[in-house]
């Protein structure tokens, strides 16, 4: 009945994508658990990876995501996996996202304890990532992964990389996990009336951090072959700061420089409410509004 | 843990807006129950009347208000009440509104189901109005309610007025009440830069469904003097069919032919994620969108 549960997310992703029966453990730790909902799992063969979104009370979801992971270390041997995907470990990345009366600061702290419980109960190294990092360079999760399963014995004896919990040696059938918190992303694409992809190239290093654009932006152009347009794919690592209305009124000022125009956009996947109500907010000028006034709000949970 | 869990709301008005110890009672009736959440509640001791805004699983919420109309019956006689409002009971107004999985058929089923409740319990005549009405010209509240408490026993005299459940006969101190079904109403004002009265009731009568505009508007001309300008203050009374935007941009439209600009909007009280939702899918032409990728509609209830 209480208004202010707190709810965060978390997408684990396992390197397992083609054995449904050992699947299914892994995802078995998130049903029927008072306080965690599993709301969507996806598993790729060419990746051979599976990723679960799962949201709960932050004790609850831990704790489910330790018994996963204890899953995981049961059903998958690293020594035997091969996938397109880069990956380090049995539970390869565990990223925790608030979603609901939840800071950041709690985020990274149940991501720092989650990592202190799970490297002590199956001697698992962990590096901590993103928000939770330990140190500037270990942020970004391509560089902790760097090396991968195969090279992580190497790269321990490197002083600067360490694991932030666990033993400095390789899990022998686990590897090493990433465990960390980051806002939602948003994945949001704009669609253009151009079959021309430099175009939408153009645009999307534009509007994007690294090309001087928006600061939490990252964008690249896409074809749309079968429609004969293309797309300024985006995904938006903090839609509190980096607003989608933004983005798009941005790609559509960009376009107009080509004589181009945008005729329409698309979100891949879940998002949070306020990025869209941020959204009508702007675009009607509405004075004062408060996410209070919104109904599913107050209802009960 | 149900995403589907069936929430209905309420907004009763009764026929008290003095007493505080009276309204306590009324109210406590929509406090502690499993099921329901009291949301809000105001009272006006120039109207000297309650409206009270709850939700709730469907038949906790129908009981719920069972018992706040049994406790009006207690505490409030009509024969002594006066207001500026219009009123013919107690418990004056009843409407059920449908907000997640509930459709409006179920929304005037439950209206006649407590309908049939109260005029049982407490030997009460009963009008069904709005959406549960048994006829069209009982839809309109302001007609049903016409002659008010102190001519409702002259009107059940009349074979079209017969009461739709409960006895011919007013109750002695509780009068007549009306209960019925209805969409949610979004109350929704637009700002112009402009102080004259007369261009914002000009708005108002081009955009509202009586002067030929929008089907599910209804809209007057308002002076906020101390900021120097109108508004075109609206209610839609289906949001699903006249949606925000449109009536945003009808406005802004007729606003052109007299040289006025819109400077902002407001929203007051609350409204269903869904109005805003669409206002953005709107702006920004996003294809293919669906509810189910909100992420708090996805989460755990």
């Amino acid at each position: 009945m209480s208004n202010d549960r707190k709810i965060i997310e978390c997408v684990p992703n396992f390197s397992e994508g083609r054995d449904l029966e050992k699947i299914e453990k892994i995802i078995g730790a998130f049903r029927g658990k008072e306080g965690v909902k599993l709301l969507d799992y996806s598993r790729d063969e060419d990746h051979n990876r599976l990723v679960v979104t799962v949201v709960g009370e932050p004790i609850a979801l831990k704790d489910a995501v330790l018994e996963a992971m204890g899953k995981a270390i049961e059903v998958i041997d690293m020594r035997e996996h091969k996938g397109q995907h880069p990956r380090m470990g049995a539970t390869d990345v565990v990223p925790f996202i608030p979603i609901k009366n939840v800071t950041m600061e709690e985020a990274i702290d149940l991501a720092k304890q989650l990592a202190k419980e799970v490297s002590e109960k199956f001697n698992l190294p962990i590096y901590l990532y993103e928000k939770a990092a330990s140190r500037a360079e270990r942020e970004n999760l391509a560089k902790v992964r760097k090396g991968e399963f195969e090279g992580m014995n190497e790269k321990f004896q490197d002083p600067n990389w360490k694991p932030d919990f666990g033993p400095d040696k390789v899990h022998e059938t686990a590897g090493v996990t990433a465990i960390g918190a980051r806002m939602p992303l948003v994945a949001f694409n704009v669609n253009l009336d151009t079959p021309n992809l430099d175009i939408a190239s153009s645009i999307a290093k534009n509007v994007r951090f690294i090309g001087g654009g928006l600061r939490f932006c990252k964008a690249m152009g896409v074809e749309l072959k079968e429609r004969g347009i293309t797309q300024v794919s985006m995904n938006l690592t903090d839609y509190t700061k980096t607003a989608i209305y933004r983005a798009f009124e941005m790609v559509k000022m960009e376009a107009k420089r080509y004589g181009v125009n945008v005729v329409g956009s698309e979100v891949i996947g879940l998002l949070p409410m306020e990025a869209l109500i941020d959204t009508a907010v702007y675009y009607m000028g509405i004075e004062d509004f408060s996410l209070d006034q919104v109904l599913e709000n107050r209802l009960m949970e």
